[in-house]
């Protein structure tokens, strides 16, 4: 058996940050990560159990300033960033100058067109960087992941929707003359651990709003992967009073009338060698609890009697195939293992 | 100062029913209502606070065996019905011809059309009756409402939905080829007070889930009243971990480019007369916790830079302005009181 | 009929402070209330709809800075204090010597003993301003309430506990040496609007606490108002899953053994006069949501079967009862009016 | 390596059973679970996803009738039970006659004495059972657990309750004339799965309420274990608006006055030997969050300035450590497996 893999995770102190050092500690793979903070005033917290105080119980994991010599000196050769974009933005280009791989969760490197990428606002260029990063989708880029220095991990929005829409658009079935809805429904997770008036309990507790309406920054990575143009796709997102999961309901037309049972084979086939999808066969459909503290992202659609009008229903856990799962996932393809290890 | 109105409530142990009982008992112009059952076996609640066990604070509401005789002797002119449909079906034939004047909060006397109606399976044919019926959506039938004999009080999905719709639709405004989705989320009320595994705590919190896609009973009444076809419309209703409330967001196409003033100005003059509609200037959308506990219907809008995709969010509380208050705003026009009245 | 009073608010933007207003807006025998703000930063809010975007469907309530010829030349005769403690100990003394009658929500001058005051670690001394307080618990203090410059409306914790303790403690029928215990539980709203860590409501859902075990603030008033020594209760808050309502367990000994028809009638007789404490009779108790949105104390109890140990439950609107709700009462009391007005 | 063990489950459909259920699946000891049903009706589910629909993603798992042939056929050596007692109570002698071992959920064999076992109206006597049965509690029971045929695994607010107190209570460190209040909170699955207007989403939500005060059944088995006489502790649960976790509070009084690190190393040394119990140290308290999804029983304290007056506060899930987790925690124990196993 092979020594285990040295990791390190910039970030741990986030939702995704947290739910990721969890699953890593328990990986089968790899030794404790090292957790690394890039804030080094003195009252940044020197053990994860300041932050998470569930983890008191088990003495909590010590936080350690950030440093490049740090990671050189425990030979961690996987570095995992669960930061701010600018965060990543300044980091990715010396981690991979240093050799180190690197499986970044923001929205930095997500994007290769430049007209989406403005609203992120980042003032530099990196092309090369760009250019080498992969979108870290496992579903639909399965072989390059595997060998890629740097994987940009997808948005959790992005997910629920690329993995509905890709099988049918990929194989021409949908009109996308028609346009396309996405009305999608998140947790407050999803909002971040900043304390804010619209994460304060009393706000989001009986309550569902919409928010960023034709605005939302995980718009144009939809757009990319699905190769899609900005009228053919409007993307809401609303905020969900609960803690975690998204559910997003799509509306697309096909382009010729199809059966439920030839739309049901199309995503079986495609998603055939793919352990992290589930499709569930009309009339159930997905619901958030069903993936919730999974690494599934769970698939159903509905097809009117013409046909044609075919209502789509997505679920991931926010968290988990919307982000730390899905690092890991892409880490096990990076060095070869199964795609579940340490996910179950 | 004239003297006050008899009315009486058949269905009073159930959500809507119990909304509309605390709001009558309060109502200026009104006696304490008459509280009539249907269930006559040795377990039936004699009293409301049986059902509401927060009324034993006050002494609780007593609750009677429904008879036409007790009716009559109480001089009840006013009869709501706030039963399941098939119950409202048998009562309001021999309740008009009584000489009552009925407002029935069900689904049994909103649809005109037979095709729409089929989803009910009602056995009977009742066509007279029918066309007596008149659909008691106070903001766009304002003036046939106030002579009417019985009103079928328009339901919470419909309400939300048709008043979004209504301004565009009847002006002419909206591309009806493009195709209109309404993306409907209600909280658990809407579901009723009967107890089953959808309705169970545990199956709702943490939860959210789309239901009864492309076949849920109200969308017969939201395209007859907007005079849509079949396939004109998409509407899915979805479940939210949340007591009462309904948002529904709506996608629709103008047929010609148009100003965000533009569209808020076709609002503000259709509803110019309307106190209980509500419109929030953009970029603020109604949020669900907005209306909670109103009988608003509050209603926003976002367009698209293009001019033409249109995203409308509305919001009622299910409860009031999707059933108990909207009945009350019913019989304010039905005896020429102010819309307001009780309400407030 | 007479003229109507005008009042102002400071601390409107809070919640307690919100719903004063909302309150204060509909009662019958006032004027709008003139919404005055301490912060007039060029950022702080014109519009209190800033704060509870709810309000610009109704064109929202202006907010003015605060200064004293505003409420001079408004002819303002009644203040309500919103703010915290220390804002409050600022402004009391002027109010009062310019003829204000002052309603304080904070916890400013509900003490007086020193030692209790100590928790708020206030430099001054004001003991004349002190001597002036009234404790505002209508239920025990009216008569001295109709007549006070300034009522200190007491805290939320303390009126559930005080009202549910006092008419045994009053007429001398626990046996204080075995010791009191108040288990009580708050919703998140009781926390107040300023967002923290502990508010975020990813923090809260899923979740319930103890906090503040022998050192919450409120501890000192239940004592003074009950007469009791430190050691002989015990206070524990708790932090609810909801936005509001507070519900207290609490735990105590009758000196002699009774019967619950005896226990029931002392608290029949105690509150003979009350119209906001109601009573549920055994076996049913009290729960959060039979008070919610109302200005009810609920009061109920179990006694066991030896006579001796007693369980009583009680609940409030943490907003209303135990606080923006009880100063409409304590106001209703100051000018004469019902104690019921405007709190329907 | 030895062969895997053979179990068997009955009642996987509801809440405990199912949690035994996907444990038991991913137990590193085991085969897959055989899965009984008692219910033979034309509509018994035939697959536990008929009742759990997230399982549909999977294909879900085959339930079959109960047969003590089937039981015999597939050589199972291990009889978990989450039925309810009565049915306990009818199958455990002949399975332990049949040579198995049992692990019963229900509170059916936890009581040795009658007066407390009186509760549960069992017709029959069965003492020679009784004798045999014993409770299942790991952290104070482990030696007897490892050979006996039948574990009585214990109730959810037993264990939350027992685990917090028998450290004192075993050395004599509590005054037990002052009596032991614990308040005891409980997350909805504790309710069951069989939904009613208890378990309504809009009964639960916004809500907190306390229930069966001096008469629910866990209180004989915390008497029992903890050796306490009837009136030296009241017990009283209360219902929390989330799905599952238990809360209890604990007041009770020292014989005589510690220091607090006193009473951290008396727990610190009771449980020296217990991977599922976790100290927190003061001033950090437990909470709900902190164990969910966990098998861990997490206590904490606070001890009043006059070193007598001490506040437990104690956290389980209660379908893991309060349920399902310990039974398999007894049956490793069993087994000579680690405490751990298929745990974590």
């Amino acid at each position: 058996m092979s020594a285990k893999l040295k990791t390190a995770v910039v970030g741990a102190t986030g939702y995704a940050g947290f739910e990721l050092t969890c699953l890593l500690k328990r990986h089968p793979h790899l030794c404790a990560p090292l957790l690394l903070s890039r804030e080094n005033g003195p009252n940044s917290p020197a053990n994860l159990a300041e932050v998470f105080p569930a983890l008191w119980g088990n003495g909590g994991y010590p936080l350690e300033p950030f440093s490049w010599a740090r990671l050189r000196d425990c030979r961690v050769e996987l570095l995992f960033l669960s930061t701010p974009p600018e965060v990543s933005r300044a980091l990715v280009p010396e981690a991979i100058a240093r050799g180190l791989r690197v499986i970044d969760l923001s929205g930095a490197w997500r994007l290769k067109q430049e007209q989406h990428r403005a609203v992120y606002g980042f003032g530099d260029n990196q092309s090369e960087v760009i250019e080498k990063s992969i979108y870290g989708l496992p579903e639909l880029n399965r072989h390059r992941i595997r060998d890629a220095a740097l994987v940009a991990n997808p948005g959790c929005y992005p997910t629920s929707i690329i993995l509905a829409l890709a099988p049918l658009l990929r194989r021409g079935m949908l009109d996308r003359s028609r346009g396309i809805v996405c009305d999608s429904k998140s947790g407050v997770s999803g909002a971040g651990k900043e304390p804010n008036s619209r994460t304060h309990f009393v706000s989001v507790a009986n309550n569902f709003s919409a928010y960023s309406v034709f605005g939302h920054r995980h718009t144009g990575e939809v757009l990319e992967q699905l190769e899609l143009a900005d009228n053919e796709l409007i993307f809401t997102p609303h905020l969900l009073p609960i803690p975690r999961g998204i559910l997003s309901t799509i509306y697309a037309h096909l382009a010729h009338p199809m059966s439920p049972a030839d739309v049901e084979s199309t995503f079986r086939q495609f998603y055939a060698e793919s352990p992290w999808v589930r499709l569930f066969a009309t009339p159930q459909l997905p619901q958030i609890q069903f993936s919730l503290h999974t690494n599934y992202c769970d698939l159903g659609f509905c097809l009117a009697d013409d046909g044609r009008r075919l209502v789509l229903v997505s679920c991931v856990d926010n968290l988990l195939k919307g982000a730390a799962g899905q690092a890991v996932q892409n880490m096990n393809l990076m060095y070869g293992w199964s795609e579940e290890a340490g996910l179950n």
